[in-house]
């Protein structure tokens, strides 16, 4: 897919934040978090939504998952985690690519899934990249 | 566990208004929904959140997930769907039964995710039931 900024993340044509890769997986930071180290985990390969997704990544990417839950509870003291995956625009789907959301919360956080997220310094998202990879 | 609620309505000692169930899984509809047709699928044997469910559960549950977010579009004509999983209370985790939100979408619906539900009467509730069967 030629336009699609999560390809280009994923593959490493554009920088991001990257906090876990491996063959299959990017998992980078959202540059307008829920919460401090609010993760989206993209498929290198492109696919759209779950409807369209290959079964055998579906089948792994719950490992992904878990170990980033672990790394958020251990590096920033996340008292709770919502995995979120939003399926089209109306689900608020923002970018066309299948990612999965992974948000470390605290006790009376009053996030709102879904809504615009906070501004941080590039300073405080490398910092917490280096937590987070410390615990993976 | 004696007294989970989601324990009891997996394995039918509490009725619910069930859509799907297999041997490891049943999925139902959320008494409190966000849109009507919002099921929750609930694993059979008890586990609390991401870090504590067996993964061979975490390898297949996503083909449910798939299999009813299909059945929602078709059903219920969804535009798009999420796919929430809240683990601790921090994050809105209500019941300590570990639970997947497959939550169908409309453009400009206004759901706010992880906030109260809409109330729906028992003969709502067992159309949608139906609908929902007649594509699973």
């Amino acid at each position: 897919m030629d336009n699609c900024i999560f390809c280009k993340i994923a593959n490493e044509e554009i920088p991001s934040n990257t906090v876990y890769e491996d063959d299959n997986f990017r998992v980078i930071l959202d540059i307008a978090p829920a919460n401090p180290g609010h993760c989206l985990i993209l498929p290198k390969k492109h696919t759209t939504n779950i409807f369209e997704i290959y079964s055998d990544l579906l089948g792994i990417v719950y490992k992904i998952e878990k170990k980033i839950a672990s790394a958020l509870k251990a590096a920033l003291n996340a008292e709770g985690i919502n995995i979120l995956q939003n399926n089209g625009e109306a689900a608020g789907q923002s970018v066309s690519h299948y990612h999965i959301h992974v948000i470390p919360r605290h006790q009376r956080d009053n996030v709102t899934l879904n809504k615009e997220g906070k501004s941080l310094s590039s300073d405080e998202f490398s910092a917490i990249v280096d937590k987070i990879k410390a615990e993976l």
